[in-house]
């Protein structure tokens, strides 16, 4: 599939970091901010396993906002999730306003426990914050064997079909399935192109491939720069992905007991209180044969399509692979400045 | 939300038939096809039910196709789902090529007896036939005060991003939340328009409302004869919808152990065989009140955004409840011709 996040690796501004000083580095940061030692530690690598795989938008680069909410209180770095009812296969958690990454990898971690015991688990998180990148706990489930889904609601963001101010969270949705050579992950934002992606095909001077949002006359455009001043991204499918949307953020606010888009700040620094749902699906088999010889199947497939002249037909997560292993021989591609920024606690 | 499927209820050759008349018809031609007594009453009342809803689509519409199926061996009229494992919370069943819409029902009629117990309820049926209205089995759950999430795999029918051929299903998803003044269900496929709103739109002789496809030369189009002439219509969000169908067709597949669109024969009176899944999941509460609140407050918020001039923001399946009073009151509305034949036993 064709990526609608595109990045710059290799600016000129861009140094590559080990993997394992950045880890390191991070983890230093985190400590110094008020962070126990091992959530430091798994904080820090979840960052740099992020901007590693390619995901540069949700990675390292996303770390001084983290600092930032630390700062303003909406994050608090040493809350855990605390369990509130359980009914089995199904439980409700508070993430206490704790990191969202480490709130959500605990949930998933506990939907892969319950999965085990009754063949598929549910968490509702409740009362988290941002999770960073989503695809982390897809990977995580299905490199245990499971089949992952997981969903987030944010702050409003994206103006409804037929409205022309934000009453819906982009809330991105998050399947995974696992794979002998690789799992196979797929992270959709609910809006056609993030804020950041936008800001990227601006400053390259570039059209979108497709209509993105609305201009001020209200007609549909591939203008990056016309979309973000006026605020209206268009949601995946038009109607379909603002309903879309709209399920995600009820159906995790019920399962979750906790808030709607409706009741999230709408302000990136201090959008908490998000509701989230994970789930964990045992693998079973396929005639006889194991589930991960599904997806190479329906890949084969997918790819058997004549191919529109020039185009390559890709699956979700097709280039993780190839990043992570690129980014860990010449390492981890970081912004000169915001290295030097890491490299010194006091700098925060 | 706007809607893509345009329906022509009071055309000149439709008339209005008593809800109870149409079920006693469909009935009797289902146990004159071999269908059970129970099984005809309850595949009857699922086809009324639909059309009765304004989904005239996938309603009565619908079932000389299915009645096609049974004489062809597609669908067997007496076959029952059969459950091959069982891990608690997870179950997995084969359809047997039984009747798809009872296959569904009794499917997510099972979701929801292990969501009771376990909290969530998943359900995994292989080896199933179309089950006609997906929104049927979310309608299902909510009403017993249920979360209801369901969807199928389909016959490859929709192209994947960069390829000019069909290797993707268009597997409709299904979501639907509880709520007092009638549930909240989104019911969609993963392209934008389907054949019969391609269909609908180029008798009206209409542009699609947004691009719903591809022409010859590789742009995509709202010209709606275009794209069903060269069969190339868009998946939702481009390569977002592509993706997305991706991954409903594998976990589908992994969860029933049944078959994957790759295997699914391309062909509207075969495509036998389809996987699919129903989940379940308990209502518990938020912030001390009923989670049926929750999509009220959600619905609230979304309609508070600024309307662009004309447009009425709406919410999915918002004009369902009035339609059907409206038919209910009026009589369902069926073509004159498909009335004639349902009404004779030997026309079939």
């Amino acid at each position: 599939m064709a990526s609608g996040s595109p990045s710059i690796p290799d600016a000129a501004d861009v140094i590559r970091v080990p993997f394992a000083e950045l880890v390191e580095r991070l983890s230093a940061v985190l400590t110094w901010a008020g962070f126990d030692a091992e959530d430091a530690a798994l904080c820090a690598r979840l960052f740099a396993d992020t901007t590693r795989d390619g995901i540069y938008t949700h990675g390292v680069r996303r770390f001084p906002r983290l600092m930032a909410m630390v700062r303003n209180g909406a994050v608090q770095p040493k809350a855990r999730p605390l369990r509130i009812s359980s009914s089995g296969a199904l439980e409700r958690w508070d993430g206490q306003s704790g990191p969202g990454n480490l709130n959500a990898w605990r949930s998933m971690e506990r939907a892969i426990e319950l999965a085990r015991q009754h063949g598929i688990g549910c968490i509702g998180l409740a009362n988290t914050n941002h999770w960073m990148r989503g695809g982390t706990y897809g990977w995580q489930a299905a490199e245990t064997g499971m089949i992952g889904i997981c969903w987030t609601n944010t702050m409003p963001n994206v103006p409804p079909w037929g409205g022309t101010t934000p009453t819906l969270g982009n809330n991105p949705l998050v399947l995974a399935v696992p794979r002998r050579s690789g799992a196979v992950v797929l992270d959709i934002a609910m809006s056609q192109f993030s804020y950041g992606a936008l800001e990227a095909w601006r400053l390259r001077g570039e059209q979108l491939p497709v209509a993105g949002g609305f201009d001020a006359a209200g007609e549909l455009t591939t203008d990056p720069g016309v979309i973000e001043a006026i605020r209206r991204p268009v949601p995946i499918g038009f109607w379909k992905g603002a309903g879309l949307s709209l399920m995600l953020d009820v159906i995790g606010a019920i399962v979750s007991g906790g808030r709607l888009t409706a009741e999230i700040p709408a302000d990136s620094f201090r959008e908490t209180g998000v509701s989230q749902v994970f789930v964990a699906i045992g693998p079973g088999e396929r005639f006889g044969r194991a589930a991960e010889e599904a997806a190479d199947e329906a890949i084969r497939f997918l790819k058997s399509s004549e191919a529109v002249s020039g185009a390559r037909i890709r699956y979700p997560g097709e280039e993780t692979l190839r990043i992570r292993a690129e980014n860990m021989a010449r390492g981890i591609p970081v912004e000169e400045a915001l290295w030097e920024q890491i490299s010194r606690e006091e700098s925060w």
